[in-house]
């Protein structure tokens, strides 16, 4: 659990940034980066303070259908030190969520309403999603009265950040020259590092959730391992294959994303199904989800980093798809409508999904549009255009050229000690 | 286990990627990490398909003296899922040896032939020499009938490895303008991160092979990881006293392959050889390895990330010496020359190399020959000079001056969403 | 065990050295990694061979104040291999310490100067001061006589090379242009993921330190983990509010160089503290540390990439504040002024900071004179200038204009393989 749990902390800090970061223009790698970090500090202390307590406590006292009381266990008091590392493996999940979201906004919402927007978020959106989902107390809602299976989080942590993300852009707004400027990856070697280990740390994410749910851990680890490997390398060939068929050509990108699309998409599923459903479930999820980043062109939401595409489309294929191949032999006990269990598991799950939609869309609407009015989202247009970096943290990613004969050129930092400019900043 | 099989995956998506990445020039930094990225994908899953039948049904039913039957474990049946980490573990090694490969044909070998040659490869290649060394029963060749030791994979993995790349581009050619052009590594900082990160993984790799031979654990394990970093180190001194004696400069280069090159080495000999051994190994495999990839440029052949150099010549070294400095106290129970077990052990070793260097050389040259003359193995030469990853997956790694006062600088992307293309492209 | 060792020796190759290679100029980047990787193979081979000898005979035959016999288990002789791991540990302790210097010398120490400098300061100043703290016999000077806390290296590690970095710039003196020129971090991606992965491995060496303190693994565990995560997390925070109120941005710099200065803090700390100490020491070292920066542009003393700011202050604030907030309940056993136990722990704990700065100070100088007199600390001034890679090492980091159109740019290798220049050097 230890190291399942430092992964998952891994998969934010610095594995997510990265993957992100990379997919940005250069002038906004940093912005990105940091949305992440700090996503991870603030998130990660008011998880000890009242996440926990809200999400959890269910187990011990029962709890609602919605969270539990966030002051019954505030600061982890009366939590024993040996269930510690348990509560640092849920904050791993309270943070990547929360994380996930920055992908949609790049480019232009301000570092304040970034910076007030999480934790309200992590309060009223995510704590509670996440006691409806892994809380499995008979009261709560998902997991206890509607019997959806979600094994490590695709309602919770995948469809949950989808929905915020799409409903944050809609209220943000496009790039300005978006769609017409391409805003072209700036370093797609950071975006490649970053899938890959985003994949080594989910094993985190995915075989340290077994601990919960089963205790036959050896062949449960095993099966959830096996199911997480495959079905992302089925969706990276899923994802190129239409990529190739589409566009004529299979991209890094494209790779790198069917690696995410491939664990978003098992991650609800790693425990209840069998190896072939893991292949048919990645090889769909990295196919539909190669269209569905297409999807933002035609619609007119300007979800930069395709968190829609890639998180929200691939949850809800893993979570639905539990109903079709979920097995009586899985963690779960219920077989899915391919081993004879009928329609009640693809229903279950179907409203599993529709309610993390409905929460999370209604919910994260509310607090944005009172981010919007209050202290406002979105960053001025001159300094969107400048570079958010800049703009918010005095800073650019690169400077490249201080190499042999030009280390006088002309350095013109703002901050005494951490401020970098662009080269064309710096000559202007 | 799982932590092992998680570090050996890691190796090659992304620290591989990265290491022969940062070596290539800009223009083929994505074509060479997607070459790892998708032979994870492929060769993943047709292990677990035919490979582990292939390979370890041995312990099973017997085997054969070169593989066993691909269909009686086709696709894991009858394997239990408590079984399924280990599998998943083999599958890695299968997925790494594949993915050494790509180093030597860098810049030039078209995408779809790599996507061909690789699963063919590993079938015929790979899961063989998998099995004569890896499940050793009485029949298998190199492990039963020559009885040679190989931790790791020395001869497996490594002199397999490094022998279809030495053949691979012999059939292939040099590169246009080889070796008259430097052809520079374009970003040194890549290649050092993952050298670490390959130094990190591989205690993965060999440690976690420990369990397989041996069942004193700990003693094994404390040996095995002691070896592994001795053998690293002398290597990283190894490869940099060469390199300052012959070329007056040691170079972060060679210390990054100085880390390769003493792992290769270590890996066949890491559990049976003793510190002493181990640092020898290691001193010998990176003074060795600084001098042999010059040898291309002697022997004029384009192996252009030395794949020939460090693990053909590495894996060799590794091999023979354990007929030198394995001790009886080791996990093969045998004692070397130096260790008054006489030419015995060394004849053995020698044997197991060339066994495995001609398995290897002979079929890959079947493989490569019959895909040249049918979808063809070489990019064309204006591909080639522009860029292959521009030609085979519409993208340019990099594009770093997007910042400020330049976002609207002509982006003419080729496809809707991923293409990037060189400023110099964009700018034509 | 063995993870915890691999995650430490993970933290200096590769994430130290990206953490400060990101921070260097682009003319200086190689030069810094290298100044890890070469640290790691020196010291690493020198620790086997009597560094834990002098460390850690103590717990067999007593030891002394401040060190034991080197020889009696030279080379690891009558060491069991089951203890390896332990050995190896420790190492990595080792290899981090003096790693952590190279920081401060950046663009300017000769190289010659660096790979004599650290074996002598290893055998001088680390092997004695890791006896003196964690080889806890009853003689033993810092643990033993003094009876300070110090976990996992707040003494032997972070002040130790805290203080050898503020002697050794003291005697090198300032960078050419220092401070004049802004001297901006050339690739704060790298930085960020430095940052990200010493977190990330940080877990082994504070988790990694518990086996040897206390029996009771899992509640030690759990309390370590959370306090090394809450600590990193509160820094982040302290050191971006500061930054903000001083500087009017948070940066990504900042956010990175606050991971490190809670880290470093929480080191010493981690199994002395509750969860709201751990919160406190973190706040108090991410705030002070962002103003401690700041010092050597007021007091003149050029420490590159701030060593001194961050492990010196941030060591001292972790092992004093220890005297503040540690409980009974802790590992030590001992109540803090907080908590009742009045100044008692706080003066222990003071008096053996003044030790370890005393210590290392004085010795550091020493060691350091005696290479400046010899062959010299200092590279010339043209070759500063012109860049430390080229000079010391014949290689440029990037050349990322390789691609299309471009590949025969005038490409003047020094070296046969590895060398690379920067484009100016290049068009020269």
């Amino acid at each position: 659990m230890l190291i399942a749990t430092a992964l998952v902390l891994m998969m934010t800090v610095p594995a997510l940034a990265l993957f992100y970061g990379g997919m940005t223009r250069s002038k906004s790698v940093l912005n990105m980066m940091m949305m992440s970090y700090v996503a991870a500090a603030i998130v990660g202390i008011l998880y000890v303070a009242i996440g926990w307590s809200m999400g959890w406590a269910g187990d011990v006292d029962s709890g609602g259908t919605f969270f539990a009381n966030p002051f019954d266990l505030f600061w982890l008091k009366d939590v024993g030190t040996e269930n510690y590392v348990f509560v640092m493996f849920q904050m791993t999940f309270a943070i990547i969520t929360c994380a996930l979201i920055s992908g949609a906004v790049a480019d232009r919402m301000k570092f304040s309403a970034w910076l007030l927007f999480i934790p309200v978020w992590a309060v009223i959106v995510y704590f509670p999603l996440a006691h409806m989902v892994f809380s499995c107390t008979a009261d709560s809602l998902i997991c206890g009265r509607i019997g959806a299976q979600d094994y490590a989080g695709g309602t919770a942590v995948h469809i949950n950040a989808g929905v915020a993300a799409l409903v944050l852009v809609l209220l943000l707004g496009k790039r300005s020259g978006w769609p017409k400027d391409k805003m072209r990856p700036h370093n797609l070697t950071l975006t490649m590092l970053g899938a890959g280990l985003l994949w080594f740390g989910w094993y985190g994410f995915n075989v340290g959730s077994i601990v919960i749910v089963d205790q036959d851990i050896t062949a449960e680890m095993g099966r959830t391992f096996a199911n997480t490997t495959l079905a992302t390398m089925a969706a990276i060939l899923g994802w190129l294959v239409i990529e190739r068929l589409v566009h004529g050509k299979a991209t890094s990108l494209g790779a790198a994303s069917g690696i995410v699309a491939g664990l978003v998409a098992i991650t609800p599923a790693a425990g209840a199904v069998d190896i072939e459903g893991a292949v048919a479930i990645g090889a769909v999820a990295g196919a539909v989800c190669a269209w569905a980043v297409g999807l933002k062109f035609r619609l007119g939401y300007d979800d930069s980093l395709d968190v829609v595409g890639v998180h929200l489309v691939g949850g809800i294929i893993g979570t639905v798809l539990i109903g079709v191949f979920s097995t009586s032999d899985g963690a779960g006990g219920v077989d899915g409508l391919l081993y004879g269990g009928g329609l009640g598991s693809l229903g279950d799950q179907s409203l599993g999904v529709v309610v993390a939609v409905l929460y999370s869309g209604i919910l994260t609407a509310v607090i944005a549009l009172g981010v919007k009015y209050t202290i406002g989202l979105r960053l001025d247009e001159d300094d969107e255009v400048g570079g958010i970096d800049l703009a918010e943290h005095g800073e650019s990613a690169y400077d490249l050229h201080q190499g042999s004969f030009s280390s006088g050129a002309g350095s013109t930092g703002v901050l005494a000690k951490s401020t970098v400019r662009t080269e064309e900043g710096a000559q202007a």
